[in-house]
C-alpha cells in the first residue's frame, strides 16, 4: 500500500531518485520532477553555486556531474520528519557523494519534486573537529618536544606569510572575511586575513558615530558562536566592533592589522598569486595559491565629481568618511542621496542641532524597521523562531531553498501588507515631496539588495523627521555645482551649506580588482553582484545566482566573498569547502561557470 | 481513579503541596515527604543556600519562612515531563513566590518527596533582559539628547568608583568574579572588580606554561556564553586566559586592572563598606554597599618556612610562582607537594630534561583523567549529555540537587568503579612507594574538593614518570632543612637541588579577608569552604552545605565567591540573586544563617 504520510512520500521519492541516479540515468531522474522545478546547488553536485531551472537544466547537469558525484543514501534528515500543507510536501534530507557528506531541503508537489536544494555539509577525510571531535586540548602523556598551546600559536603568527606561505590569502578583515577565516582555520587551510585598520572591527568603529546594525541579531550570528541572549536586536557599531576584535583573537586567526595591499598578479603556470602588502613600513610578497577580495560592497567609495568642489569652503565627505555630527551644531548642511546612510547621517545631525538638508535625486524605497522584523523577517529570524526550533542553520538554508528565480513572489505580498499596514506613514513621507518606489516588480527591499545593493532605507525614525520637514527635503533634483558657500541644485535652488555629505554610495568590488589587480583581470572577472534580473541597476541576462560571489570566477585563484552577515555566514561555509577541496587536491570540476556579459 | 503515571504522581503530589503550604500547614506539608528526605533550597525559600535534612528541620523552616514566601503555582516545568525509574520519579518543578519564580527538581520514592531541590530563577519586577526581552540597541526615534552606546560605556567607565559608587566591589578579577560581574551588569546592580593584575586573564596567562584546565569543556562554560563547539576539551591556560579577557569585554564589565586591593573596612552604622584601592599609583577610596572577595582558592599561597631557606642558592619559589621549565634543562629540581601542581610541574620539568624528584608527605588521591570524564562526569557533561538533552542548566541543577548528606553515597560506586578499571595503573604507582587514598571513605575526588579543596591529582600523564622512576619520588618523608645546595628530608636523605618548587598548595580565604578586613572580621565569619563532613581537613559539625559560600555570612556586606568553574557558574546566579534583592530593597530575611565553629 502506498505511504501517503509525508515521511513515506518522501521516502518513496527518494528511494526511486536513488535508483535512478545509482543507475546513472538522468532522463529516470528527471521524470521525477515538476516541469517548472528547481535545483539549487551548493557545491555539492556542480562545485558551483548554482540553480538548474526546468528539466532540460536539471538533466544537463546530471549527465556532466553524475559520474563524478555519485551520490547516494538519499534519506530524511537525522531526527526530521516531513511536513505537508497546502499540498507541498516539505523535508530535510541527507545523502552523501563520492568526495563528501550532504544536507538539503526538498519540496515535493503533486508527489514531484518542485525544490531541491543539495548542500555540501563535509568533504569526508576533512571534517572539522567540532563536538565529539574537538580537539583535546591539553596532551596527555608526556613528551619532551612538546610545545604549548601559546608557543604554537606565537610560532604560527612569527612564521605565516613570512617564513610560510599561507594557502589563502583573504583581503580585507571585516565581518565577511573574518567569518571565511574562522571556517578555513577549523578546515586547517592556512590563511593570512589583511586588513587596512589596526584592530578588527575598526571597519565598523570608523563610521558615522550614531550606526546601528539594520538587521537584527538572529539575522546576524557569526559562524560557531552565536551572540549570547543578551546581545541587543540592533547592536551599536563600536559594540560589533568590540565583538569582531574578540572573534578573530579566539578563533586564533591570523590577522595582519594596519596593512595595505598594494598590489597582486597572478602566474597562470604557478597557479599562484604574487600579493604585495605593506605592514610596518615594510613591503612583503605574499605567494598564496588562493586570493579571496573580502573588501565587503563597501570597499569603494562612489565619490561624485562636481564643478566647484576644489571652490567649496566648507567641509566636504563620502558619507563613509563622515565622523558623526558633533561639529555641527548650529551649521547648515546639505546631504546628497537618500538611502541608509544618507537617513542615518541627517538624522543625526539634526539631532546634534544642525539645520539639514537632503537632496534625494531619485525614488528610494523605505521600510519601516518593525515592519521589516515583523513580517519580512521573524519567520526565520527572530526570537520566536529560535523557539519554534528553527536554528540559525535550518533559517539560512530554508531560504537558500528559496530558488532566486521565483522569491519575488514569495516577497511581493510580504511588502503589500507592510504598505498596507503602514499606508499613512507612506502617505505622510509622500505629502512631503520624498519619492518612493517598492522595487521594480513591487517585491522590496531583500530583492533590490540580491539585484544592486542599494537603493532603500530600514527607517529607524529619520523618515518622521522628513515627514514633518524637520529635514528639509529637495527632491527629484540633482547636485549641479558647488560655490564657496553653497551648493546648486539642478532646479537652480541654491542652498547655503557649512557641510556637504555625498552619501552616493559604493563602487562594485569588481572595481576593487581593477584597482589591485589589473582592470585586464577584472574585465574577465566581469561584474559582482546582481542576478540578472534585468531590473533597475540589475541588467540581465538572468544568472539565477550573484554573480561572481563565493563560487569560481573566470579567473583562477580569484575569489569574492561577503554580503551582509546572514549571507557571509552562510556562504563561507561553501567557499571555505571549495578552498579546503582544492588545496587537498579533491577534483573540483566546475560545472557552468558563469559567463561575463557586463564589466561592472 | 488514581493517575498512576509519572506525570499524574508529580501532578497529585504538587497539588497537595500547593495545599498544604497555602493554608500556611507545616505538619501537613511534612507529612508529603519521607522521613529520610531532603530539601535543598538556593534563596527561594530561605534567602539562604541551606539543606533541610529530616522532617523536622523541613518543618522549622516553614514555619519561619512560609508566611514571607507564600509559595504557590506549583507545576511541573513547561516542556518537561516526569520519569520514573527504580522506584524514583523525577521531575523538574516550576512554582512562585511572593517576590520571585522558581525552578527546582522533584524526587519522589512511595509517593512521598525524596529530595527537593528549590531555586530562585528571578526576581519578579528584576527580569534579565535576554531573549524576548534582550534590548533593542539601536534606539529608533530621535531624540537630540541621546549619547551613543560607546559614549554612555566611556562615560559609565570614567565615572564609576570615580564621581559615582558601585553597589558591589568585587575584589578579583579571575573567572570567579567575572562570571559572576556578568550576572551583576545583566540585573543592572554597578559593579566593579578589582583585580591585581593588568589584563583579565593574566591570572591563568601567569601560570607555569604546561598547565591546561583539569576539567573538560562541558564543564566550564561561563555564563550566558557559552564555549563554541571548536572549543578543546581541556583549554590551554592562555587560551582560557583570552577567552576571559573578550568576554569580560564583551559582557562590559568595569574591570580594574592593576588596581590592588589595599584596605576594607565596615561602617556597620552605614551599612557600607571602605575600599582602599591603588590604581595608577594613586589611591582611590570605594564606598560599595557590598564586597565580595572572588579572589579563588588559590589566592593566598602557603609559602613554607624551612630551615635553611635563607642559605639556598638555587632558585626557590612556590608553585604559583613556577615560570615553567625552561631554564631547568639539566638541573636537579626538587619538587615538595604531590597534588595537581606538584604533578604538572615534575612533568613539565622532566620534559624539559631537568633531573626532578617530587617529595611527597601525605598520601594523594590519583584519578585518570579519562576515567574521570568517562565514569564521573559523562553523564552531566559531556559532548554525548548535551547530545542526551542535558543542557550546561539542567547538569548544574540535577548536581545541586544531590543533598551534600548522601552525594558521598554516589560517589563511592564510581570511584570503586575506577578502581576496578585501572587497578594495574594503580599497582604500579604503588609499587613506585606512591602513598594513594581515594578519601576517606573512599568516595573521590569530588568529596574530596568539597570538603577540603585539595589533595589529588588528575592524571595527565606524570604518574607513568613516577611509576618508571622517571621522575624519582621520596615519599612519606617531609622536608626538613635545606644548604646552599641541597634539601634534607626527614628520613635523614639529602637531594642536591638547583631548584626547590614549594607545591604547598593554598590558604583559606578566611586568611585573605584577615590581611584585607581585620582578624576580627575574619574570626567572626569564620573558616571557609568545606562542608563539616569531619573527614580530614573539613572538621564538623555538620554543616551541609559549603561554609561561607555564595551566602550571607556573620558579617553584613561580606561575600565569597569562587570555587571551580561549574561552581562559579552555577552559584554566581545566587549570589547575583541575593545581592540585587538587597539593591532593590526586597526584603531578604535569612533563614538559618551558619555558626561559626573554626576560625580557618
Amino acid at each position: 500500500m502506498l505511504d501517503t504520510a509525508p515521511n513515506g512520500k518522501v521516502t518513496t521519492l527518494l528511494a526511486l531518485l536513488d535508483e535512478a541516479l545509482s543507475a546513472n540515468d538522468p532522463d529516470r531522474a528527471v521524470e521525477l520532477f515538476q516541469t517548472d522545478c528547481y535545483w539549487r546547488d551548493l557545491v555539492a553536485f556542480t562545485w558551483n553555486i548554482k540553480t538548474m531551472e526546468g528539466k532540460d537544466q536539471v538533466r544537463d547537469m546530471l549527465a556532466a556531474r553524475l559520474a563524478d558525484t555519485r551520490p547516494s543514501n538519499w534519506r530524511i534528515a537525522d531526527g526530521e520528519d516531513a511536513t505537508e500543507a497546502d499540498g507541498i510536501v516539505e523535508s530535510w534530507i541527507q545523502f552523501d557523494t563520492a568526495v563528501a557528506r550532504g544536507f538539503g531541503h526538498l519540496r515535493l508537489k503533486d508527489g514531484r519534486i518542485w525544490t531541491l536544494l543539495t548542500t555540501m555539509a563535509e568533504l569526508k577525510g576533512f571534517e572539522e573537529p567540532l563536538g565529539f571531535d574537538r580537539p583535546m586540548g591539553a596532551r596527555h602523556g608526556v613528551d619532551p618536544t612538546r610545545k604549548t598551546w601559546k608557543e604554537e600559536r606565537d610560532a604560527e603568527a612569527a612564521e605565516l606569510g613570512i617564513s610560510r606561505q599561507p594557502y589563502c590569502v583573504i583581503i580585507g578583515g571585516g565581518q565577511g572575511g573574518i567569518g571565511l577565516a574562522a571556517r578555513l582555520r577549523q578546515l586547517g587551510v592556512p590563511t593570512l586575513i589583511i586588513e587596512k585598520n589596526e584592530r578588527p572591527g575598526d571597519s565598523w568603529r570608523k563610521r558615522y558615530k550614531s550606526l546601528c546594525l539594520h538587521d537584527p541579531v538572529w539575522y546576524d550570528h557569526l559562524p560557531y558562536l552565536p551572540f549570547p541572549p543578551n546581545w541587543p536586536v540592533f547592536a551599536p557599531k563600536d559594540k560589533i566592533g568590540d565583538w569582531l576584535e574578540m572573534y578573530a583573537k579566539v578563533m586564533e586567526l591570523n590577522y595582519w592589522g594596519s596593512t595595505v595591499c598594494k598590489r597582486a598578479s597572478y602566474d597562470e603556470a604557478k597557479q599562484e598569486w604574487t600579493v604585495v602588502v605593506e605592514r610596518d613600513c615594510q613591503e612583503i610578497t605574499l605567494t598564496p595559491k588562493q586570493l579571496v577580495l573580502a573588501t565587503g560592497m563597501s570597499a569603494k567609495p562612489n565619490m561624485p565629481n562636481f564643478e566647484g568642489m576644489d571652490l567649496f569652503k566648507g567641509d566636504q565627505h563620502h558619507s563613509s568618511q563622515h565622523p558623526g555630527p558633533d561639529a555641527y551644531k548650529g551649521k547648515k548642511a546639505v546631504v546628497i542621496g537618500s538611502n541608509n546612510s544618507a537617513h542615518d547621517i541627517c538624522a543625526a545631525l539634526w539631532e546634534a542641532g544642525a539645520d539639514v538638508t537632503m537632496v534625494q535625486r531619485s525614488s528610494t524605497h523605505v521600510v519601516k524597521s518593525d515592519s521589516l522584523m515583523e513580517l519580512g523577517l521573524s519567520a526565520l529570524y527572530s526570537e520566536q523562531a529560535v523557539k519554534n526550533g528553527i536554528t540559525t542553520a535550518k533559517a539560512d538554508l530554508i531560504f537558500a531553498s528559496l530558488p532566486y528565480k521565483i522569491l519575488h513572489e514569495f516577497q511581493i505580498p510580504v511588502y503589500n501588507a507592510i504598505r498596507e499596514r503602514d499606508a499613512d506613514f507612506y502617505r505622510r513621507l509622500e505629502a512631503a515631496g520624498f519619492m518612493l518606489d517598492y522595487g521594480d516588480d513591487d517585491s522590496g527591499l531583500f530583492m533590490k539588495y540580491l539585484r544592486r545593493g542599494s537603493g532603500y532605507y530600514i527607517d529607524v525614525g529619520a523618515c518622521d523627521l522628513i515627514a514633518d520637514g524637520r529635514i528639509k527635503l529637495k527632491s527629484n533634483v540633482g547636485l549641479t555645482r558647488l560655490t564657496e558657500h553653497s551648493v546648486i541644485l539642478s532646479d537652480g535652488t541654491e542652498l547655503p551649506a557649512d557641510l556637504v555629505v555625498y552619501a552616493t554610495g559604493y563602487g562594485s568590488m569588481n572595481g576593487f580588482a581593477a584597482d589591485l589587480i589589473s582592470q585586464d583581470v577584472a574585465d574577465k572577472v566581469g561584474k559582482v553582484w546582481g542576478l540578472g534580473s534585468n531590473t533597475t541597476k540589475d541588467p540581465g541576462p538572468w544568472e539565477g545566482e550573484q554573480r561572481n560571489m563565493w563560487k569560481p570566477t573566470q579567473q583562477d585563484g580569484l575569489w569574492f566573498h561577503g554580503g551582509n552577515l546572514h549571507q557571509s555566514r552562510h556562504y563561507s561555509q561553501f567557499l571555505a569547502l571549495q578552498l579546503k577541496a582544492r588545496m587537498e587536491g579533491v577534483p573540483t570540476l566546475v560545472y557552468g561557470r558563469q559567463a561575463v556579459h557586463h564589466l561592472n
